[in-house]
């Protein structure tokens, strides 16, 4: 299963079997496939175990056994309707058959994956869905607060309920679920429930193999993706990550971060010669045809941080003059330290391009760039394709926060 | 006139009007408006007269005068008929009325604007159009080989005739233009001529005023943008440039160079604060519905400056997965210095999102990054707006030169 691609089986795709990664890459390249699953792994004699009894001698060894999704401790978590959102066709395939079934569907949490999964569980159905937020908004990590109503909005446009400051006490019913009790007392009606709350790392090899573990309960490994056996490293959803900014542990999981983590474990199988210098958070969604991306921290975590922050926004048409054809507003905001006034975050909201924008704004991001170099870095522009010059989104972001820092 | 916009007006926007830069956002921030033609300027006196007999006196003046449509020496240039492009609303709706009229024009020159014009003119009109190429290939400057083949090949789809390695030598006709006479020898019907061999710096002002004048006939400017005379600013297609690679003189003139240059001489207008780091030259146009960009050095140019090169390239669908909603193909080509693994230079090409991704790149020249850091650096992806995380272009282009570079 492509992992991102997961939300749009539901609606867009129709269906797992649009959604899956060919192997056709690996075979091109002379990469041998073994398809069991490891049942062992012995660093002593440094052989794996299959389940169907197939014994392989390794000299290294990469563990990317990714992530499973939590199961909350909810009374009525195990009956028949409650859906956790595993990336296995046949679990995924009967969820799709239950929601064609379904009236109402209430969905656990509003990250990415629940905001996603709320869209196209509406699409092409009469259906009533109804998405529980813990907090007073959806998004509320990717993005400060302008940012997620507008995704709300999206949300609300396309007749999905948000109840904010809700989650689930328990699921009622007989065999299957029936209502969901609500953390305020309230009980709303729900022939499916959908888990989008998260997922931890899935250590269930490394443990066997007496790895050691890292505080988010990943596989620990250091800046080169090498675990506490030297022998083997760990990419991606299982191993354990730290934060760019603070250094601190971080429990974000993502396909671009387990790729960027394969690339540097690859590199350093024969040779070091990559440091992961932690993790970014880069993000981007679609809703209702509204593009949303983020990357680093918000305003609102730089502040939590200590940060004195200073804040620019930018919002033009992404055509220039604004009626050319696939005109669509483009927002920006960037947010630097305000001493040094180097860039720590950016959101973006509305046309399509912020899903490239926003990789832009990483790259700035980890080289560290400050808000003068941003304003005066040459951009290329087109009418068809971008904001005119003079209106152009990320640069005129950073200058309205230098001119923020001079008031 | 949106100067990136003229091309547009011929076809997709279909008048002038729809062409303009409203004045609102300078009334807005309460910026004083004389129109008026300047006639002189008294360095002595810091003053500056208009036609209309109005005396100014200035602290500090910027001069941003643009440039003007080079004429060649060709004979018949006079003719009626033949036309170049000037900002000019009464000149260019003129042409929009000739072009009405016609059934065989000939452009000149294949850079940006011609191509553009060519799609352009050829839009809801039953019309011949005729690309009389200098050089082998269409934009050639912009880009090397593949990437011209392509623009050539949306060209000729849309039934535009590129003639290659061919120039005109004369205009034939009596009062009007009726012929083209080739450098080949050959004679072309052409009831319209129009000439899209670019523009050189329009610095009479500044001549009056007796500031120096650069090798490339622009206004001389330091890395402040400030001329000869300290007190006068002057930036965009008027000024002087140097290139950001071996700080030669480029005759480059773009209107995203002109707004970055603006930007530098607003800010060291009251206080010192910004150095012009040379032109990098970032492009983006679209041809036929495909979009083309491109930034820095070609694999061509960096080989003439004598660098020796690593290139990669990475071709892969903007969706993931395929059958994604506004699919389309788009293919990277980085150049780096092979030693140091610098980036020189990237072109992209295929889906819109082309056009942000090369100010990225532009990010990643300006800021000299690496093959490695490019590669390892955290993208965001996502189904509905980018490749996935593991065909993601910029990153896979970067692992291609590496790999290449290990050969």
């Amino acid at each position: 299963m492509i992992p991102c691609g997961i939300p749009y089986i539901f609606g867009t795709r129709g269906s797992c079997n649009k959604n899956l990664i060919p192997d056709a890459a690996l075979e091109k390249n002379s990469i041998e496939l073994l398809i069991d699953e490891v049942t062992n792994i012995d660093t002593e004699s440094k052989t794996i175990t299959t389940k169907k009894g197939e014994k392989t001698k390794y000299d290294l060894l990469v563990i990317a056994t990714g992530s499973e999704p939590l199961s909350p401790p909810i009374p009525g978590s195990d009956k028949q309707g409650v859906y956790a959102i595993k990336k296995d066709v046949a679990h995924l395939q009967k969820m799709i058959s239950e929601l064609d079934r379904s009236k109402n569907v209430v969905i656990l949490g509003s990250g990415f994956i629940s905001v996603e999964l709320a869209e196209e569980c509406k699409k092409n159905r009469d259906i009533n869905i109804t998405i529980l937020a813990r907090s007073n908004r959806c998004l509320r990590s990717p993005y400060d607060e302008g940012f997620s109503t507008e995704a709300e909005k999206c949300l609300v446009d396309e007749g999905v309920n948000i109840l904010k400051r809700e989650t689930a006490e328990a699921f009622l019913g007989d065999h299957s679920v029936e209502k969901v009790k609500l953390s305020s007392g309230n009980e709303i009606p729900a022939d499916m429930v959908i888990l989008g709350i998260g997922c931890t790392a899935n250590t269930k090899l490394a443990k066997m193999a007496g790895l050691e573990l890292g505080p988010t309960k990943g596989v620990a490994v250091n800046r080169y993706m090498q675990t506490s056996d030297p022998d083997i490293y760990a990419c991606g959803d299982c191993a354990e990550k730290v934060s760019f900014f603070d250094g601190k542990p971080s429990k974000l999981k993502l396909a671009s971060i387990a790729t960027t983590e394969a690339r540097i474990a690859a590199s350093n199988l024969f040779q070091t010669r990559r440091m992961n210098s932690g993790v970014i958070s880069v993000y981007s969604t679609m809703l209702n045809d509204h593009a949303f991306s983020g990357a680093g921290l918000t305003e609102h975590q730089a502040r939590s941080q200590g940060y004195d922050v200073i804040v620019g926004e930018a919002n033009s048409p992404n055509r220039h003059p604004g009626g050319m054809k696939g005109m669509a507003p483009l927002k920006v905001k960037l947010v630097f330290e305000a001493g040094t006034q180097v860039l720590l975050g950016g959101q973006a909201s509305g046309a399509k391009s912020a899903g490239e924008l926003i990789n832009a704004i990483s790259a700035c991001i980890m080289h560290r760039m400050t808000a003068d170099d941003i304003a005066q870095f040459q951009t290329g522009t087109h009418p068809g394709l971008t904001a005119s010059p003079i209106a152009y989104q990320l640069v005129n972001a950073a200058e309205m926060a230098i001119i923020q820092s001079r008031k």
